[in-house]
């Protein structure tokens, strides 16, 4: 990978992208987060160990399936796996030697620099909700995502100080073919936002076309040299990799560009009913998942990743931002830490319909957990209704606004003589106020941190103003920022390029609806 | 202090009593947390160092002042403090020697031995929301507390699964006098709830009454020997100490019954607008107010409280569950169990004028960072609205049910053989089903954490239903609560004891309104 300052890339090689550029306007993006806050560490050394032990047991014993995927059956037999059928025994210790080629930290590059993002380390990423195939919002319900509800989605993460990353199939077009939509949705990542994205998944074609559309905007060398797309593999849980999302990963892999490798686990069905199961079961995957991508290229950049709810036993549907997806997700922290590997987790998750009070404790807890259990790159970060079968515009922006509380209690605690305020505390005194000091005058507007969504005001105020819950101040918002929306400048040539490739692609093959 | 098994109480002395029991409904109530898991230390020991050496500065050079408190100022003048008028400055090192003999843990009785607390060591207790002039719900609207909503929270506090202590002043009753409404608040507690509770802390003499009150119903003897009470002394921050609360300090520590000894911060306003400065003067407050009160009683029980909240700079409003309270709020419980001291932070905080996204958003952030930060004792852990000028009946209920996710998450992580489940895992195998194996069916009733109010079910159900939100639900369970109450039983001689101590009090002066 070259370093950012010698790069070159397409779009800034024109004149007609400088010009482009000096008619745009820019929104404030945060630098993604650096801790400077320690983890939550909620298992011992030696409960570690036990669950090491017993991911090499189930690898070595029980062993995962590869399903329909000759080719990499064959790499496992080459890297002295015990292969049989389509069941990879992995011999205790091979994986973890095999996983110890992949990056510990790795840059996703955007075509924006400063929005470049460094994934792993101390790292927080935060990219929106990845998946749904319905929206909601106060003026038209709940209904089938379009291509028009993806766009201003894109829109909203572009315009998000907090959200460092445009992320994927933030709603699913239905109204466009399944075998065309990628290339829509990755035209308006690309030309709607300049924050870093993640490729398609859904078929090792469309995973090649990715790579390809990455050529256009970023240059074919660049993308040769450098990591500009970060997508989501998920495992089969338990133990279970298909060729879908294995063909995509190995075009990735070996194109350099990163993986996410998840399992996707609901407790007590795709997984034990018991926290220390399940960890068992995550990183038996996770391992064998990023053996694998090492196998294919190594020093392939990878994420460990760990999808993770609880199911209710009654419903059977999943649950959010429960105890023992927090217990899972500090865990695995722990594990990836271990492993030396980038960490995946966590989210806006909930299972409410509505964005209501149900929708935002259940997001807290997930939140704040994903803070303090050492997640390198969120996924699913705004937006997340029902389980994930819908993203809410309006719960978009309220969790994108919170996740400011996020890098403010990431920046740790000053201790600066500044910071100690000995000085103010003798100046005000016993009885005295803190407001009119020369202390609190240098720094109130940095101190704090504060909403653009959450109402604050007096109740008067607030009751005058027509008594409006969050949920009416977000779908304010939402129309505030569509209203203000201009895209990033983007050289017009490669933005004809792009219309071009998906054209010529579209045109190539019918639609297909399934 | 005598232990549990060998303890009378007037109580279990009458067959009154006994008949009473054999009647009564039960509900259940959780155990009070204990933690099983590591607390969340955001400072380092240096951090810590400078802290502690800063503090004992403020109160060596600055001092604090003991208001129209003749007696306080004696007792600090023979510990060896430099008294100027008001003023007391404390020589280094002084202020925690004193702090030395108060008891690191202790047993707050309740009058059903089933419902004692241990407040201090890995222990959290919940008790509800604290001081509120409002009240509020969906039938009515938001209006002034009387003693009919009173009693209503105690009904609903007894009843809360996850609630362990009944609190205090869980609103003000407005309709009842200023001087004499700490009699029918406690008598409410008393006769309502067989949970533990708070004492008066309004006026010395009512602090009295809650004493002679509790003589009643524990026995005077029980209470000579026995904590009863926790009461909630704040101090007026930054360093002021005013004779009102000094007043209730000094005839609680007098009898042995325990104080939360309290900073009451908006950071900007009440302390410097920094961590740091902030987390300095709690500790200076903390330190002097805990002193005080073993010169009053070496031994007496006291609990380092710390009140936090931002300003927001705009509108000057406190903010709640906001990244700054929380570093306060961890670093505090570092300073506090360096001290050897009970913890008291945290609750159900938030702004927001209904039981909203907003006020989720911010009771889950403020709810987590209590149970990371080691809080021992938590006041308003339900029901807090609008900054806390009102107590919601929804949010009570709401608020009540995420204390349940506190529990599971303080169990830790289950390392048993049965918990690794590797026969589970073994049975289950690649692409298998978790649902029905022998490990699932035989821990999934205690595995997983269930609300009793959050909506689970398919979406077609719950828009069956009415399509209801967190807030219509959370009303529907008041109602449901309401409509099974059934008082603890009490012997009818206490009963009638307490009355006619009420009745006395209250005809013995005129009626006060401010």
């Amino acid at each position: 990978m070259t370093d950012t300052t010698t790069r070159k890339r397409a779009r800034s090689g024109g004149g007609a992208a400088r010009r482009a550029e000096r008619g745009a306007v820019s929104f404030e993006t945060a630098r993604f987060i650096t801790r400077n806050i320690p983890d939550y560490e909620v298992l011992g050394e030696e409960a570690l160990d036990i669950i090491e032990a017993n991911a090499e047991t189930i690898l070595e014993e029980v062993g995962v399936n590869f399903v329909n995927n000759p080719g990499a059956l064959q790499r496992w037999r080459d890297a002295g796996a015990d292969v049989k059928g389509e069941r990879v025994h992995i011999p205790r210790g091979l994986a973890r030697k095999l996983c110890a080629t992949a990056p510990s930290q790795f840059t996703q590059h955007a075509r924006n620099p400063e929005r470049d993002v460094e994934v792993g380390g101390r790292n927080l990423v935060l990219a929106p909700i990845y998946g749904p195939p319905f929206v909601r919002d106060t003026a038209g319900g709940r209904r089938y995502a379009t291509m028009a509800d993806f766009e201003k989605f894109v829109k909203l993460g572009y315009m998000s100080k907090w959200l460092h990353h445009s992320g994927g199939t933030v709603c699913e077009p239905t109204d466009i073919a399944v075998n065309k939509r990628h290339l829509d949705m990755l035209r308006a990542h690309m030309t709607l936002s300049d924050k870093p994205f993640m490729g398609s998944v859904t078929d090792p074609d469309r995973a090649r076309d990715s790579v390809e559309m990455c050529g256009i905007l970023f240059g074919k060398d660049f993308v040769a040299q450098n990591t500009v797309m970060t997508s989501l593999i998920n495992i089969n849980s338990p133990l279970t990799f298909d060729d879908v999302m294995m063909g995509a990963l190995e075009v990735y892999a070996e194109a350099g560009q990163a993986c996410i490798i998840s399992p996707f686990i609901v407790g007590g069905a795709m997984a034990p009913v018991s926290i220390a199961g399940t960890l068992t079961q995550v990183l038996a995957e996770v391992l064998a998942g990023v053996a694998y991508s090492q196998l294919v290229r190594p020093g392939a950049p990878v994420i460990f990743g760990a999808f993770v709810s609880s199911i209710d036993m009654n419903s059977g549907a999943p649950t959010f931002g429960t105890p023992e997806a927090s217990h899972i997700t500090y865990g695995a922290g722990q594990l990836a830490r271990r492993l030396g590997l980038p960490f995946r987790s966590a989210g806006s998750f909930c299972g409410s319909k509505l964005p209501d009070a149900q929708a935002a404790y259940e997001t807290a807890n997930s939140l704040n957990m994903g803070l303090l259990s050492g997640v390198n790159f969120m996924l699913h970060s705004c937006g997340w209704l029902e389980g994930g079968l819908v993203a809410s515009f309006e719960k978009f922006v309220m969790d994108a606004d919170q996740l400011g509380t996020l890098h403010q209690l990431a920046r740790g605690i000053d201790m600066s003589e500044d910071a100690q305020a000995m000085d103010a505390i003798r100046e005000v005194g016993p009885g005295g106020h803190y407001l009119g000091c020369a202390h609190t005058q240098a720094n109130f507007k940095t101190a704090f941190w504060k909403s653009e969504l959450l109402d604050y005001k007096p109740f008067e105020t607030w009751e005058d103003e027509g008594a409006r819950d969050t949920q009416a101040l977000a779908a304010a918002r939402v129309e505030k920022l569509m209203a203000t929306y201009q895209a990033p400048a983007l050289d017009p040539a490669i933005a004809e390029a792009l219309d071009a490739y998906v054209a010529q692609k579209k045109a190539a093959e019918p639609d297909a609806f399934m």
